[in-house]
Parts: structure tokens; sequence; C-alpha cells
């Protein structure tokens, strides 16, 4: 099965790598040409100058950063895949937009699946990513083998857009988590808890989390590197309060992160690690 | 090692169970006699129909409910136990009380070890607790083997009152976390997502915490049976609500749980599992 990848970014060139490992992986694109240049090279791979390159293959994953970007990738490809390819998107973007590109692609005959993923950058460099799938089952199906490159899990989650409104629960989870996080640790110092046995107590107990975990020990180091950057976070949430209104559910949690990782966008943190919150809650 | 257990809740009485496989209980007391009574037939132990009843006792823990209920049977042990027994208390109280209870029982000769716990009734059941210890390291080595018996981690976070300070920021996160979870899975329910395919999607990816694998599934049929009470939970963040003005630092996250279960418990839902908190977020 030939596969292609688009977009070599923190989340996408390990999964690119995986893809690899299995022989699955033909050729690779990137907007930044010379990153897709030199993975290209040293995978021994084919590097995409445009959308014709890809006309061979019989899945193409995508995994870039915004909802135009998606779709003008998705516009591209309808006009080269062959009858009967899929589409694969790890992207986080709107239910409406998973819609539009798997509608732009059943005129031509060509399947789609929405897949976020979930895991970060650590998921994604182990392999270990959480995928939640909208779509057929007939792609899935076919898809499934790529997916297994990189995912300990893959949940098919219902129609096209069941992934993205997954992946929106799943960010409302992860914004306030890293709100409750932050905030506790910021009180755990100005308290003069030691970090060192602060963490492992807190991981031992009911506060346990994913995001306590990767991200405790280095937050209170004042390090944030990503990880996952607070201007994707920002995106993600925004996505997320579109598909609130939607369904008339109000949520006061997310609308917190919202304000939170506006402001912390807007002191030049977006480049920064979500856990860079806890400079909000340290009140600097 | 003679040890005494006061308060045999739905935390305590798992607690003083283990306390007894391990050999070490003597005598149980409990507000309501007959669960006292109870008990101490079962395991044939004494049960105490006044603090004159520990006064053999090397170790009494304790696990009240309220600031005033520690300070009442602080007062009266101190005047029955013998200098170089140690009271050590798993109440979440405040730093103040803790650092009260500890001088009264100074004065005779008497130690004291603020040991507030998290891992929840799961945690008391199967003696896995996390325990947050605060006080001098003698009295905490005097104490270990009691607090072996039922878990898991023990950590000694540094002077009186550091257990509780410890247990405050735990409470953040924790209150924090169910905001994000409920607030989540409502969304998930609004966009007809299924509970089966979703929980352990999340679980799966960096949404996965605590709260969501024990309490996910429960809430979602909408069964709230405790687990750790809504009216508890709102008595723990006035507590910790008080230390962080102390500390000259703002918790918005905090804020925001105080005034839901605020909510909740005047609608009703104080003996109701923390989990409850999703008929908040689904708007009803």
């Amino acid at each position: 099965m030939k596969t292609g990848f688009i977009g070599l970014g923190a989340m996408g060139a390990p999964m690119a790598r995986y893809l690899h490992a299995r022989g699955l992986l033909t050729v690779v694109g990137n907007r930044t040409q010379s990153k897709a240049d030199a993975l290209a090279r040293e995978l021994e791979v084919r590097a995409a100058r445009s959308a014709d390159n890809f006309a061979d293959c019989d899945v193409v994953a995508m995994c870039v950063s915004l909802d135009a970007d998606v779709l003008e990738n998705v516009q591209a490809l309808a006009q080269v895949l062959k009858p009967g390819a899929v589409v694969v998107d790890h992207s986080t973007v709107s239910v409406q937009t998973a819609r539009r590109a798997a509608a732009m692609l059943h005129e031509h005959g060509i399947g789609f699946v929405d897949a976020p993923v979930s895991g970060g950058v650590e998921g994604a460099r182990n392999g270990k990513l959480s995928v939640m799938a909208g779509g057929d089952a007939e792609a899935i199906e076919k898809v499934r083998p790529v997916l297994e490159a990189y995912a300990s899990r893959i949940s098919h989650m219902g129609a096209t857009g069941a992934g993205q409104a997954t992946k929106a629960v799943n960010q409302v989870l992860v914004a306030g988590i890293n709100e409750a996080v932050c905030e506790g640790l910021a009180l755990g110092e100005k308290l003069g808890l030691d970090a060192e046995r602060l963490l492992p107590t807190l991981m031992a107990g009911a506060a346990g989390n994913w995001f306590l975990e990767k991200r405790g020990g280095t937050m209170m180091r004042s390090e944030f590197a990503p990880g996952f950057k607070s201007a994707h976070m920002l995106k993600d949430l925004r996505i997320v309060r579109d598909i609130a209104r939607e369904a008339s559910i109000q949520l006061s949690t997310l609308e917190l992160a919202l304000a939170d990782y506006g402001r912390l966008v807007d002191q030049g943190d977006g480049d920064s690690d979500t856990s860079a919150l806890i400079k909000l809650k340290r009140g600097n």
C-alpha cells in the first residue's frame, strides 16, 4: 500500500517515520519544502513538489494546522488521486471542515477519514497515539494499517465528523486539566512545597493525570519547550467553542481556558508549551 | 504498638480494617456509637465510649470531617494519652487547625502528624492511599507502621501543616479536573458520542486522568453514589480558598469549582458523588 504523508511538524514527522518503518511510506510533502526534502533524503522516499506527486498513493495521511490548510490540500488531492484512494486527516479542525473535505473527495470516488489524535509529541514519538476516527467503516478498514503504524488505540467514533467531535471533547478535558494542574502547582510553589516530593505525591492519588506526569517537573523548573504550543491550544479551543455553541451548551471551564490562553498568546507565549499557563497562575 | 482509630466513615472504616489486619488495632471510636460498637464486635477490639479508652494507645489515628471535630478530639486525647504517644490526623482541615492541634498535644509531650490522604474510597478500600504528612521526622517514623497499613505512598512534606498545604494543592487539581471531565463528557453527550467508545479513547491520550477512569462510566449512566461527597468537596474547597487568600494567590479554577459545588449542594446533591457535577454541565 503506497502512502503519502503531508505536514511534517512536531507530530507529523515522527508519524511519517513510523510509516516508513512499516515500509508504507512513498512520498512526503510539507509547506516548507526544505523539511520535506530533508526527510525524503534521509528515508529515501520522494519529496512532493505538488499534489501530482501523490497521484499513485492508495492513502494520503495529513497532519497540518488550520482548517484552510486541510481544505486546500484536499482540493488539490481530489484532482489527482485515483478512485478508491482514501485521505486521512489527523489535524484538529471543525466538524464542518471534515464534512466539506469528505464531500469534495466523495465526488471523485475518493474516501475520507477524519482522524485527529491525542497523546502529544510523546505519543507521536513513541508511536502510541490515540486516534479518534470518523467516516464509513470501509474507509477506516482501508487505512487501518497506516493508523496502526503510529497508534496504540484506534476508535471508530461514528460517521464523518465524529472524530473531530471526539477531539473537541478531548480538548475540553486537556485544557481544563491544564488549568487545574497549573493553578495547583502555582499554589504549591507559593506555599513553599518541594517539587520533588509534591509531584509524586499528587500523582499517587485522585489528582493523578497525564499532564501532571509529563509536564509537572518541567513547568516547576520554568521550562516551556513544546510539547504542545499554546497557540495551537488556543486554535483548538476556538474550534471547540464553535462546536459547543452549535450544540447549545455552556462550558465555563472552556471559557476560562480560552481567556487564559488568549492572554498567554498575547503576551508572547504562543510558541511555549501549554504548561506556560503556570506563569499566569503565578501572577506574573 | 497499640493503635486507636477515630472516625469510621467511608474512608476511616476500611483504614481501621487494614490496621486490624496488621494486628495494630486496639480500640475504635466514632461519633455515632453504634458504628463503633458494630466494628469493634466484628474485629474483636474495644469500642471507645470516651477519650479515656485511648489512654493506653501509642498512636491514635483519626479521620473525621470538620476542623472542630479534630480539635475536640485532640483536646480530649491531650488529657489522657501518655507522653511520647502520637496523634495522626487524616482529616482534611486548615493549616491553622493542624498547628493548633500540634500545639495542644505538644504541651503534654504528645506528638502530632497532619496526614491527609488522597486516593478516594477506592484507595481506602484497597489500602493504597497517598499520605501527605507534616510534622517532625521522629513522629512520622513512629507512626510509619500505622500509615503503611493503608498507604501505598507516604510523603513527608515538611513541618506541621505541610501535609494540609499539600492536600490543598491536591484538591485544586481534583476539583479542576472534575470540572474539566464533567464539562467534556456533557459535551460528548450533546454531540451524541457513544460512552463505550468515548471513555477509553479519552483515557488513551493526553486527557487521561484518575477521575475519568474511576467515574466516567458511572456519571454517564447518571449513577452518583459516593465516592466522594459533593458536600465534602465544598468543605475542602472553602479550606483551600482560605489558604489561597493567605498566600495572596488568585485561583480562578478554584472559584469556578466553589461556585459550582455550592450550587450542587444547594440543589440537594450534597450527598451525591462529586461526579454529579455533570448535572450542572448538562444544563439541568
